[in-house]
């Protein structure tokens, strides 16, 4: 398969591309980095990077930032980042992006354990994690026939400890490794509207 | 108790308000409406609202409004419409009101079935009820000593059947005096982080 790793240089990212560069295509893409360059928060960017790649079979999306920080000092412009990268990055994505999937194709999307295990300072995440496994729920059944989609929900990874293992307090942590199975499993099935937890 | 109820001229509100109005002392406030009127997606509008009302010993909302319609017709602006309003209405609700709480108080939000039972049509809903789930689940433990928050998740009233209906398929309906219970149960209870499904 043509598989695009959008994220492609983060920790999740570089494992997932380990696990599947040996019997797969692979598309690497980033902000900043990698073979092509965009912004998912950006329409027009989106679409300039499809125009460029041409089709796929695979789109993942192992990118997105939340705040974190305590609630009480939270201003509507810190809720609104997460709200605008992690959540609205990866629904244009799929806006996007879904015209640009071959027939069978899939997206897999991230979200995190976050979603349902909240933690001191990690309102913000949770709201976006649940948002996001919402809306894979939901459009999962209004996606063009033979698009697929579906979501991984990864603990702290261990490789990212020393930026957030403050915060995750006695978490499970597994490896980006294990996270990246996951991955695998939603490309090469034939599931779909499925959240996938790496707990 | 004194009682705000924030979208009181709707549906729900009016069913939570003849609920509570024989042993609660209830302010009225709506958007155009009600004893006093605010808009949620305004901080500035929310201040002004508690600087004319004062401290309250509950706070409700039934209110805020979601993009329904085909996921492949719907553009950014649609999405984040309902992100605006009833997501982040809610969210700058509790980030302002938070200080107008008397010890002891509570807000009760409201999300929707679909949070978690997906319909055609209804990606947008979905996403925004699964968020504000998520939000209330978390915030909880970052609110100030004795504040609580709770939130309801009605499925589609009866009395909404000829606006909704169409969308809803054969999924259960309630009365909304069944989904006003849910309310009293919230502000006159003693928990916190809950969420109350009536469906």
């Amino acid at each position: 398969m043509r598989v695009m790793i959008i994220g492609a240089s983060g920790t999740l990212g570089r494992a997932v591309e380990k696990r599947l560069s040996s019997t797969h295509e692979i598309i690497r893409v980033g902000r900043h980095q990698g073979d092509f360059q965009v912004d998912l928060c950006d329409n027009n960017s989106i679409r300039m990077l499809f125009s460029r790649c041409g089709a796929v079979d695979a789109i993942i999306a192992t990118t997105g930032s939340v705040s974190f920080g305590p609630f009480s000092g939270m201003t509507e412009a810190n809720f609104r980042e997460g709200l605008n990268d992690k959540l609205m990055g990866q629904v244009q994505l799929v806006m996007t992006g879904a015209a640009y999937l071959n027939r069978g194709g899939s997206f897999t999307l991230t979200s995190g354990i976050l979603a349902q295990h909240t933690i001191p300072h990690g309102v913000n995440a949770t709201t976006v994690n649940a948002a996001l496994e919402g809306f894979v729920l939901a459009v999962a059944g209004e996606l063009p026939p033979g698009i697929r989609i579906n979501i991984v929900s990864p603990t702290l990874l261990i490789e990212s400890e020393d930026s957030y293992g403050a915060y995750f307090g006695d978490v499970n942590r597994v490896p980006a490794s294990q996270a990246a199975a996951a991955y695998q499993f939603s490309i090469e099935g034939d599931e779909t509207g499925k959240i996938y937890r790496v707990w």
